[in-house]
């Protein structure tokens, strides 16, 4: 079992590279019917007729799918907490598409009236199978030492 | 049937106020298991020892609702259709919170090189049944003039 990672553990410019995801058409479909329902997210004939031309996946489902990647791919302790940050929708995101999510620390701010905590920002990069970045993204999360207890 | 929106409708300063939708403690586990799967999301008895102390939703599953309620409150003739912003989760979003999204156009820039087309910037807030924001993003908007194909 790998040791989940603790403020003391990070540094800046460590590295994290995600598992691939592969957005397939239905899924794109699924989600947008949900939570995006516009021509060019549900209906592949309608999306002809819309600025992309075709079927192109909602930017809240990379969005989504991406967490889901971050979630695996950065072992912290109390989980990954995000209170948001810069959030870029580089390229469209098509059928058959393989995301993966690649993070760098980029910054370690420790809190000035809670020891043991930190503001760390990341820079997460939703790539695709040829390397083009789809999304991007700068979340600042919260991390705390092994010793503290987060709701302390 | 109401007239949709193109870019010579819109002014600096017009609201959108969407319908409200209630976060149910079902969808939010549902969401969470499938992208964004931590205990304080997805287990309410296991969320009692997280940072929250209790059951709260994915700020993407905040997100994806918020999209729903703006596709449905910002009626643009060619769809909303944006490149992402500024994104940040103000407070958590508990089970039973009735979300509303509340939209202002704050900058409408022109295309220098594409006549007829803009970037629209919006200011929207996901607030709760008593107002309290909980999601604040800015997203840039591509906006056409009506008698522009966006395909051109």
């Amino acid at each position: 079992m790998t040791r989940k990672l603790a403020l003391e553990d990070l540094s800046v410019g460590d590295t994290f590279e995600s598992a691939e995801h592969v957005m397939e058409a239905d899924a794109i479909i699924a989600f947008a019917s949900e939570f995006d329902p516009q021509p060019f997210h549900t209906d592949p004939v309608a999306a002809k007729d819309s600025f992309f031309g075709t079927l192109v996946a909602s930017g809240w489902h990379t969005g989504a799918v991406s967490m889901r990647l971050l979630t695996e791919s950065l072992p912290f302790e109390h989980g990954v907490i995000g209170s948001g940050g810069p959030l870029t929708w580089a390229s469209p995101v098509y059928p058959g598409d393989a995301l993966r999510v690649l993070t760098r620390i980029e910054e370690i701010v420790p809190s000035r009236s809670k020891p043991g905590r930190a503001r760390v920002v990341v820079h997460c990069q939703t790539v695709d199978q040829a390397g083009e970045v789809k999304q991007d993204f700068r979340p600042n999360l919260m991390v705390w030492s092994r010793d503290v207890d987060p709701q302390g």
